[in-house]
């Protein structure tokens, strides 16, 4: 015998399809459920199905919610001139935490990538134009990968027409970083980028 | 808003338990369902109820199985004369995994610890005193802790008195292993245990 039984294996696959989670991390996941009392597996269980139920896309950002607008969209203190567009749902809360930006989100659903199918028509970009008024401001947050550059410059094209102000976050060192780890690109940004004292 | 809605932290919260699982890990984990399809969710959960609801344990060696006695018990072409003893179900994979030990298993549950209240009746030792027979050899794979050692010395005590050839897993230098990183105390026991070329 070289193999667990079918239950646990199956559970140990399940685990490993999640992304950072290797086949060595799963079984340990899957013994601690097994090793664990009833409750937490009835508990684990529930809130995985609860999420699916619950969680909609929210109609004005499509952020998720647990109702049609957003707990963002819904708040009349948060500035309504300015959009940050953003990758993904989950990018809200790396910004929310910093409690800096104070304005509104708007989810892409991805990055223009035409090898893998994905064009304008796939991410949300006709509702992002149809919800801009002129002399907002929009903050476009995409990675800074190259299908990211390739996006915002698509999407800041878009928006030029309609006399909207377009900017993007600041490149350069990270804070606590050091110059002997920092990649050529960030440094050559850094330098181009330069502010004064 | 500075917080997930709540069946979304709900989720956070119960991956985070899983050990090895740290918040940021565990939020990827969740936002992976949330973007994923129904069946994943539904496969999850399942996977999770059926494995608490088929897994019981062995009632001779205490290893995890879905009948009665478990498929390395049950296995007529093991040899019943040389049982290997550790402290979780789990490790009896990694020995299944070499195909070297042709034997038996024993699952004591634990290691002695009396700081934690566990002593000699929390674990199965004296289950496996009924199962030795005379002339058998117990490989006692306990690990190389202060709690595994002391459980190791204890249960070689209680099987001297029964004849019985009590074993245990060679320490030394880790095959691959480079000199410069091994601790002293391998280091020492290497030595101690140095054998003829």
């Amino acid at each position: 015998m070289n193999s667990f039984p079918e239950s646990l294996n199956d559970l140990i696959d399940e685990f490993s399809r999640f992304p950072g989670i290797g086949r060595k991390t799963a079984q340990r996941m899957a013994f601690f459920v097994l090793n664990s009392n009833t409750d937490l597996s009835n508990d684990l269980s529930n809130a995985i199905l609860t999420l699916k139920s619950k969680i909609r896309f929210c109609e004005k950002c499509f952020g998720i919610s647990e109702d049609v607008i957003c707990m963002i969209c819904s708040n009349p203190s948060r500035d309504d001139s300015k959009i940050c567009v953003v990758e993904n749902a989950a990018d809200i809360y790396t910004f929310e935490k910093t409690n800096v930006f104070k304005g509104l989100y708007h989810v892409l659903g991805g990055v223009l990538s035409p090898l893998d199918g994905i064009g304008p028509d796939q991410l949300q970009i006709s509702s992002l134009l149809d919800r801009v008024k002129p002399n907002d401001e929009v903050l476009v947050a995409t990675n800074a990968t190259i299908e990211g550059e390739a996006t915002c410059l698509y999407i800041a094209n878009l928006l030029e027409e309609k006399s909207v102000k377009v900017t993007r976050l600041a490149r350069g060192l990270p804070i606590g970083g050091d110059l002997e780890f920092v990649d050529d690109a960030t440094i050559m940004r850094a330098i181009e980028d330069r502010s004064a004292i």
